[in-house]
């Protein structure tokens, strides 16, 4: 019988690094967690990662000879050729050469991905898109991370800066982006830019839900809370969700229209509301999208595995 | 010595079907051309593309035997697994089995793929990005046509109606694209796009230079006047000619930020125009770019093969 080696998924994030070992059926036989410490140099930071993979072997009662590879994700532009974090604004890092510097502490052959393609890639290999071979995913957080898998693959782009969909413009002199530019994608489609957009419908309309269930501060204003009181009938906060459901629907159909991906994925915090954000999205796009509704259409879904999608992911990088 | 079979490259049009026959190094030996005829059944003109390239293998004064594949480029959403136009709009075919009854006809295996996408492949194999492996065409005609390259291989999206990059929005609410959606980029790059827009210029400013080089008339407006009357520097124009730009770099940006291509190329009429054209858009492109101007940045270029680009890019199907 041949022996196959497991894998270490390692999601490295602003907050915390967590590093699991993975099994070739998926599954995480043990895994561990520490805080990043992002504001120390990177050179203190990598012998952290290597520790929480050998944390995670141990908690899953393995020797180190049990692993055969390690997979990481990482927030940022990713050089995934030369293995090198380009630019993470998270980590504060610039030209760092990640998968290097962990091959040496870890003795394994190593990969790196930006963490929303391994995010993708987690979703492809074990969750709502197991099976499909081309996969869109947004995650809508506090920005707009996405992740394209083409025939089974992390799609990179010709090189690093790529597959960055939520900096496609979507308004043309619109809000200014964390990018720069005006009108992206994650200026609109965000969980910042909701809850942006629900603090200025709420300060024009004091007497809506939306200001009710701040309890009248504003500062508490959350991304729930517009899907919360649209759900109850409050104008003001239907009207904030119908604009941020049309301006994602727009992005959606734009990524429909040049990779007609078989399923498009929505994950992070907003993904939550569910098909309450899924089935108007799925009635525009089709209205949109060219060739229209009798057109190759993906179905729209939210994603499965949650904060474990990253690390699955990375681990498939192998 | 090994025999290396040459390869028939047909590109069908809506107003002629052009056929060749192409070497491996990419030298047309004999070509022919048939007007479409696309008023009649598709029955009716696939005869007529299998007759153009045995005409084109007549006026090479090779024999039948000399060739071993066909690639045709065809205007429309394409399925190239299946062999199917899903749908043509230019020749008004639906659902036709293009691959399949050509390859009856003319007795070797038969590709088929997009237009845009063979051009792209021949600007890669034998034009101005010869040699590159990621590229990213845009074809600035009546239409935004676009092609993309990656890994050397036409990417055709995981179904058909993928890789429509003119179909992307540019302007929410904006001008009414031929897809239905309104502000897409064919509905503000096209050479259409240019034309409506120096109308409207002409008409709120008739003492321009725009309406002087219509001779008053503006029917006869077209794609070169705007930049002609923007070369000698009339106000009007140059505003006609900078939101062009404005536009096209922004749909650039967009093709980077994604596909991140070691060069974009720019073809159809208005990519004459050369540098007064793809400066401008080089230094639009570079400051809205995610990453800005030290990020991994394509040079921005005019194709090279003109109305050779499809027939030399369908023959690389093989």
């Amino acid at each position: 019988m041949e022996t196959t080696l497991l894998r270490f998924g390692i999601d490295i994030g602003g907050t915390g690094i967590k590093a699991g070992v993975v099994d070739h059926e998926n599954h995480i036989l043990g895994q561990a967690y520490v805080p990043t410490g992002a504001q120390r140099a990177w050179q203190q930071v990598i012998p952290d990662i290597a520790k929480t993979a050998q944390e995670a072997l141990q908690s899953a009662g393995l020797c180190r000879d049990a692993v055969g590879s390690a997979g990481v994700g990482c927030p940022g532009t990713i050089d995934a050729k030369t293995g090198t974090v380009v630019y993470s604004n998270n980590l504060n890092w610039k030209d760092v050469p990640l998968a290097q510097a962990l091959r040496r502490l870890l003795d394994v052959p190593v990969r790196i991905s930006n963490d929303a393609n391994c995010a993708a890639l987690g979703e492809v290999c074990a969750g709502a898109a197991k099976g499909l071979q081309n996969v869109f995913m947004l995650t809508l957080g506090t920005g707009v991370g996405s992740g394209i898998i083409l025939n089974g693959k992390i799609f990179e782009g010709g090189g690093p800066g790529g597959a960055e969909f939520g900096h496609t413009l979507l308004v043309e002199n619109g809000e200014r982006c964390t990018c720069g530019r005006r009108g992206c994608l994650e200026s609109y489609a965000s969980a910042t830019a909701l809850i942006r957009q629900a603090r200025r419908a709420a300060e024009a309309q004091p007497d809506s839900l939306l200001c009710t269930l701040c309890e009248g501060d504003l500062s508490r204003m959350n991304g729930r809370i517009p899907f919360q009181a649209a759900r109850q009938g409050d104008p003001a906060a239907l009207q904030v969700v119908q604009t941020y459901t049309a301006h994602l629907a727009a992005g959606i159909t734009n990524a429909v229209n040049i990779f007609r991906p078989q399923a498009v994925l929505l994950s992070g915090g907003i993904s939550k509301e569910g098909t309450y954000l899924t089935d108007p999205l799925t009635e525009r796009v089709k209205q949109e999208v060219f060739g229209g509704a009798a057109s190759f259409l993906p179905e729209i879904r939210t994603a499965q595995l949650g904060n474990n999608a990253g690390l699955l992911g990375a681990a498939n990088l192998f």
